[in-house]
């Protein structure tokens, strides 16, 4: 597994972002990703990269069909070839 | 107050962060502030900069200590004027 | 454009990174996109988002090859709708 | 030497950035570090951890007295105890 975690800030559309963030857990949940909302950011579970990079592509799109002119995105990614990880593993460590 | 969420990647110490990730709870939970602990990152709350400054540079000189030659940490501060958040109020929304 | 930085951090191999980043830079020469190297992170210009993150993909995949077992990729995305960017308006503006 | 790279994203100002920006590099200016301007964040030498938070506490100050009224502020910190480091000795590695 992929383990992730992301946050979209909108620009150009106002102080306030909860209407956008819960569009994209909109697109999570749509996805059937396991993801735990987080204050700052969100972490995601993916089987590969392309699965984690298609719900980012889609968050965008989404937020931007909500009017949103400029979107930066931050993602870090937890690429992990020793040993199988996932969201409950790195909670449990 | 800030909210703000922060990483910290220890180089030439091995594929596991866990203890070093434990310590900086240990510096966290010493500081008596609000946090939350995520997959990827932790979210604090701090009623200033300097409180959050302050304990990030705890946190690099604990794991420094504990023989990390060399410390990545990724840092997001949420500084906002135009209402009162908090760790809870985030989360809420 | 997409203008994006990322940065990778090899954990468990050393508190060196230069051979690694070399190896990221043949990837992004290789695949002919705009880009430039910074002394934390490396922006890139491309046409998608898809080609950006299939860089960060082979990227990945290059150092993963390189024997590094766990590898933290941060990327920042600039998607904006309203107007044309490139890594030149940016440091222009 | 501490070197580190940090973007601010205001919120509800707009699309572009540009005018903060500048106002940014201006601190950075008045304080005399050595300081790298990249299309998606700047890189800045620091003697101290504290020299970088203040800095980045005063450029969080200064966009918020031109009346942003919330601004996300990413960093990302090398903190090296193995060796030596500066911007360019970063960029010729």
């Amino acid at each position: 597994m992929i383990v992730a975690d992301f946050a979209m800030v909108p620009m150009g559309a106002g102080t306030s972002a909860a209407r956008y963030i819960r569009a994209v857990y909109d697109v999570l949940r749509e996805s059937g990703v396991n993801y735990v909302p987080g204050p700052m950011s969100t972490s995601v579970e993916t089987r590969t990269m392309e699965e984690l990079f298609d719900l980012i592509e889609k968050a965008n799109i989404r937020v931007a069909k909500m009017g949103v002119q400029r979107i930066i995105t931050s993602i870090k990614i937890d690429y992990r070839l020793d040993k199988e990880i996932s969201i409950d593993s790195k909670m449990n460590a």
